[in-house]
């Protein structure tokens, strides 16, 4: 796998799994939403400036982020890790922003507790029947 | 929810999302078949010895297993963080193997490349509709 196939593979699936550091040192995985814009290697993620995830990339930036495609027959998974920016600047805010967010930012796009979470891939492991690759970015 | 429900709802979910900490301090997850058995406070699966997530695991115990579930007008995840055991034993190894697993581990129920990984429930993150709870094991 290039790592061109890799975003390729990742901009087709349907939910990521983004993990964090907490501050006692132990990770913490949760589900989200496709990413909104890949970009070079930035994946970038909306999300609540309250929530959890923010204060545990505002201490520690390192990542990763999984996706996965279960098939009849055939397995695939990959993991890439990097760093996570947590962005509350409005040029980013506005970049990512889409019209049905309102449902959940009611202030809409300047929503103080709307921000984006900006990834930027370092090396991904590409999983693949009963294999394993690894990839540079 | 209580610790019970938690249990009862990760044992009905097909895939389970394991993550480790790598040497750099990065978090690595990936997908994993449910879990073999659930036990008390303990989660058992099983695993190739030669992965990278035992050597992981083995050089820092810090985990968190994540289940979800995506329904139709309700989205439920849990986050559980605790520690993940590496067991080489053969009384453990006895305990999970299942008959078909001889597909995978050539040399059956004591192949060295055949091995469990048990994870300890020591607290949980539940997320359902919007809001999170905090669960103590």
């Amino acid at each position: 796998m290039t790592k061109e196939q890799i975003l390729e593979f990742i901009a087709e699936q349907k939910t990521a799994f983004i993990s964090s550091v907490d501050r006692q040192g132990y990770p913490v995985t949760r589900a989200m939403l496709a990413p909104r814009i890949i970009e070079g290697n930035d994946i970038y993620f909306s999300t609540n400036t309250s929530s959890n995830k923010v204060k545990q990339y505002t201490e520690n930036n390192k990542a990763c982020v999984y996706f996965y495609k279960r098939g009849k027959f055939k397995y695939q998974g990959v993991c890439i890790t990097g760093e996570m920016q947590v962005c509350c600047d409005q040029a980013t805010k506005d970049k990512i922003w889409r019209f049905g967010d309102k449902l959940f930012y009611k202030q809409g796009v300047t929503d103080p507790d709307y921000c984006v979470l900006k990834f930027t891939c370092k090396s991904a492991e590409y999983y693949c029947d009963f294999k394993t690759e690894k990839i540079d970015f």
